[in-house]
This record gives C-alpha cells, structure tokens and sequence, in this order.
C-alpha cells in the first residue's frame, strides 16, 4: 500500500510517499512543496494544485492522509488561508481517487510514539527508528508529513487485524 | 468583459454572471452550487470544482469576484471549511486564466448602495435596480454572487476612467 502524507501549508507543503507493508514501512520519496509568498493567492494555490498533482502522478498513492487544522489557532486568519491550501490537496487527491484521510496532530503523536504530547524531537527520533533512517529526518515539515503517512499506515493494520 | 461572481461556501455557493459594458451590465446566468452534507469533505471539495469548472468553461469569464472571508467568525471551524471550499474555487478560476478578484463584504455594499453596512433587502433592492430585474433576486446566495460581480465590474471602470 503506497500512502502520501501531507503537512498542509500556503508557504510551504512537507509530502512524504511510503510503502506500507504487513511488518515494516519504507520512505519511498519526500520533500517540500513552497510557493512564493509574494504571489497571489490564487496563483500561489495553482501552484499547490500542480506540484501535488506531480507527486500524485508519480506514486498513485492509494492513501492520502492530511493534517487537520485547528479552529483554535491564534492567528485565525492564518488557518484560513491555510484551509485554502489545505481544500485544493483534499480535492485533488480526491480527485486522482485515492483514499483520503485526516488526522489531528495528536493522534499522529500518540500513534508513533505513544504519547500524544510527544516533543518534535522524540517525533523525529521515533520516525527515525520505524523506518531505519541514517539520519533524523529534516525539515520539520518533511517529519511532520512522514509522521502523518505512517500514522495512516499504523491505524490502517489496526483495521485489517 | 464576463464577469463571474462568487459567494463561497462549502453547503451552498452562489454564483452569477454578468456581462459588464461601459453604461450597463446584463445578468446572463445565476444560480448555486450545492453540496452533499454526509458526504466526506474531499468529495464535496471535488464536486465543487466540477461545479465551478463548468460555468468557467460555459461562459469563459475574464474575471472571477470572489466574498472575502473573515477572521473573526463566531465559529473558526466553519470559517477554515470554508476556506477550504475557497481555496478549490480561486484555484480553478486561476487555472482557467481568470483575472482573480477578492472583495470584503463592506466593499460590496458600498459600491452597490454607497453605504457599506446596507441591509439584504437594500442590496437586493439596489441589484434589482441596476439590472432591471423583473423580480427581487433570491436566494441570499444568489443575490450576494450578483452583488459581488457587480462590484468587480465597477471597481473595473473606475480604473479605467
């Protein structure tokens, strides 16, 4: 089972595809997606919708699994914006048929390391750990978008067993 | 010049084109998006966007107005929904080479009435005006795309001039 996870954002997208099988995970690709934050709204969701619709293209994930943003955010205008960004990735991965998936970043936590206050750090050392990664994964926007893949993977066994 | 106009939402969205010429504009096509309420919100997402690219390609606007959102929502969650329905609708208008628009609320009631805090009844009375509407428009959805593209094509010629 292939699953794309993403760290939605209007700046900057972290993605990761991995490859989930019955026992072990592995990294297949991951990255960022940024856009220039001088350009306008629209154009800078055209290019969200066009760089994940290239990974989407390029790994027929037959998961995505999403972030979920927060109503309580401080800056509320900012989780709007974010909510644009976030709206174009659910749709085009609806749209390329793969099945979509959201969870709160709690739940990513407590799936990965058991707590669901988990620090960034023990977050990247567990990832580290799952899929036997030379090195802690970086930036936080490509940990955090692992995080969530092998969240989806993690709940997905929980089903099938 | 085409101008489509948009009242986003993730239940109903309005829209409305007009055809804007120096002295008048002409109402060609109004009417509203619906979405399916149990349905997962990716797939609302998605008919959204099929929605939308289908009045772009009937009637090939060359401007797409769309009702800004507002931070200081009652209720955050439903301000980042619709955000996320936003986000699809200014994404699509972009890809289809639409000159993207966004107008605050005040705006739009002031450029239609001269006064920005103008009630529903008064817009609608204003808009049936301007277009020489048999009827009052309704719904509210509907009244609010007319609105909004009505303020595009106006900001439009102030420029001009």
């Amino acid at each position: 089972m292939i699953i794309l996870g993403i760290d939605p954002g209007l700046q900057v997208c972290g993605y990761a595809v991995i490859e989930a099988k019955r026992l072990e995970s592995t990294l297949i690709e991951a990255g960022v997606f940024r856009t220039d934050g001088k350009a306008e709204l629209a154009d800078r969701l055209c290019q969200i919708a066009e760089d994940i619709e290239q990974v989407l293209d390029a790994h027929q994930p037959n998961a995505v699994a999403v972030e979920q943003l927060y109503a309580h955010y401080k800056h509320p205008r900012t989780a709007i914006l974010m909510g644009h960004a976030r709206g174009v990735i659910l749709q085009k991965a609806a749209e390329a048929g793969a099945s979509v998936k959201s969870y709160a970043a709690t739940r990513i936590k407590k799936s990965l390391t058991g707590n669901g206050r988990a620090s960034k750090n023990q977050m990247q050392r567990a990832i580290q750990t799952v899929l036997a990664l030379p090195d802690i994964p970086e930036p936080p926007d490509v940990a955090d978008a692992i995080a969530i893949a092998l969240c989806c993977a993690t709940e997905n066994q929980h089903v099938k067993l």
